[in-house]
């Protein structure tokens, strides 16, 4: 069924706010969610509002709190995010970061006991906004086997890069595994067969089905490439956060355990100069009219089809699955019911 | 021919000493170049050396000078240099973030007017010495094609990441392309037809023919994951180093222009735990010794394998081209000959 962002955002407010919430949580937390659906990236938007909800019933997060941090060092701000919600714990890293990065150039924020931030985009694009490039970067779950070989042993380590630009900013942020555990389990339950080269079952063995991968490890990106990259953040984000390595992650697919993944933000202000920005803009301009190999399939930059389709959904809605939408809905009036004080 | 390492850095040293270098800028581009050939990257090499000296005789690279720093804030440094020999620019960068890294905890150099810096790796490397996590970009002529395109129209944009560990540090070190254009060089000397996917012809066309590609474009690796980590590098430099976009570069493949590619180097301290880096070491033996897809594949880390080679190389030496290293020894006895003083 189709569902209008302002409906959305208030119903996921409301869900937080009965758990006690506070206001600018609840706000931030339905703003990533709500972002990841208008951008066509429903694995990352209100299908993760149950498991969220349950999370909070028992007390593996805290929806108050938005965390405390410590200056490191001069540039390096480290947040304990005391089991807050992953946005709200990411956005005051980001605030008290900006206070730091005129005088410091640079300056990164580490997070560790935090929950998950959802699609990193929107805070790679806030530090854009400051005329900063961003760069964030999360662990999770071991769910990816290295470059030949065939368990899971690292997260699918995604990575977020904004620069800005004249126009919006160039907004990179991918997984480095080949595919999303999310879309595995679209083809898992839609029926289908994944293709090859995508994923291994339980024991290893290179498979086409779904069901079986879901259980499994999916291949890194880009072969060797690919799976440097994958470990490299791994170690990167471990060694700077302090946090769990992929095998010993738990809390963004569960809610059973602590969440102990980690976080890295980086802001880095742009160069001051007449005209770079504009130059940039050209450049990218230049790219996506250069010529295409296949006449019918457009040249993009990193962030053009989010923000299309971000643009469309805003007018238009977007699509969520009706069972899931009657279930969040059924889980605020339930709560209702039950006689708490929302 | 094989040689060994010491030979191989005195005759460098010797050429650059010529031609007014000071003993250390000579001594770290000897290091550098000599560093590429003994972990098997000789597209990194020697051969690199006939173009750098051309550079230095036609006022191109100036090889005293180690170029010149600004602090633009707290944890940024800013360094032209001065049309100096990459790796003196890069080190004395280096050392001056290192001054800075304790109390700032995250510190960056930016390049400009600077040559080549070879390798990424060593540069790294060296970060990974001091306890720090080190983050290497470098920006290139245009030799690769956007995802979907056909032109070459970013550089080759490669990324160096080290992270220290109990052992000796992992070391990624890899080129956004698919392949190097070095080795579409070799195949092409060789008579050679590169694989299917990755390269186009000057016109645009998917070609086989190393010879065509040469003068083309190399396509991405890992199809539209690796052109978005690709383009963004691109961007993040020239917004930090104010340097130029890929079609614009000039100067590391040729010996007629100033180079003006951009450099981003970065350190940050890695959290002080007690058994952190035990911990990283564990991991990454526990995911090279993890189940193999091929039974005589082994499962490798970034960095094994140059380590394994230079390991072997300097003990036995590594081979040279034979025509290269007659060029190089002639063209040093040739300056002694022309009565210059060395």
């Amino acid at each position: 069924m189709r569902v209008d962002a302002d409906t959305a955002r208030s119903l996921v407010i409301d869900l937080l706010r009965q758990r006690k919430a506070s206001a600018d949580n609840a706000c931030s937390q339905a703003d990533l969610l709500v972002q990841a659906e208008l951008r066509g990236h429903p694995s990352h938007g209100l299908q993760r509002l149950p498991r969220l909800l349950a999370r909070i019933d028992r007390g593996l997060i805290d929806p108050r709190t938005t965390a405390v941090g410590t200056w490191l060092a001069s540039s390096v701000l480290d947040m304990d995010g005391m089991r807050g919600l992953g946005p709200a714990v990411a956005l005051a890293a980001l605030e008290r970061l900006r206070a730091r990065i005129d005088a410091a150039g640079i300056a990164m924020a580490t997070i560790h006991n935090s929950n998950h931030l959802g699609m990193l985009a929107p805070y790679v694009e806030k530090i854009a906004e400051w005329g900063c490039v961003g760069i964030a970067i999360s662990s999770s779950e071991a769910l990816v086997h290295p470059h030949g070989g065939t368990c899971a042993l690292l997260g699918t380590n995604p990575i977020a890069i904004a620069v800005p630009t004249a126009e919006r900013p160039m907004v990179l942020d991918l997984a480095t595994s080949i595919v999303s555990m999310g879309k595995i389990h679209h083809y898992a339950a839609s029926g289908m067969e994944i293709p090859e080269g995508w994923a291994r079952d339980v024991q290893g063995r290179a498979t086409t089905n779904a069901v079986d991968a879901r259980a499994g490890a999916i291949a890194p990106f880009g072969g060797a490439k690919g799976y440097g990259l994958g470990i490299a953040l791994e170690l990167l984000i471990a060694a700077l956060a302090g946090t769990d390595l992929a095998p010993d992650i738990r809390g963004t697919l569960d809610s059973e355990f602590v969440c102990n993944k980690g976080d890295v933000l980086i802001a880095i202000r742009a160069r001051q100069e007449a005209g770079l920005f504009e130059r940039l803009s050209a450049y990218l301009d230049a790219v996506r009219h250069s010529p295409r190999a296949e006449l019918d399939q457009p040249i993009t930059i990193p962030g053009d089809r989010a923000a299309a389709r971000r643009t469309e959904a805003v007018k238009n809605g977007f699509e969520v699955d009706a069972a899931l939408w009657a279930e969040l809905n059924s889980l605020s009036q339930q709560f209702a019911l039950e006689g708490h004080t929302s």
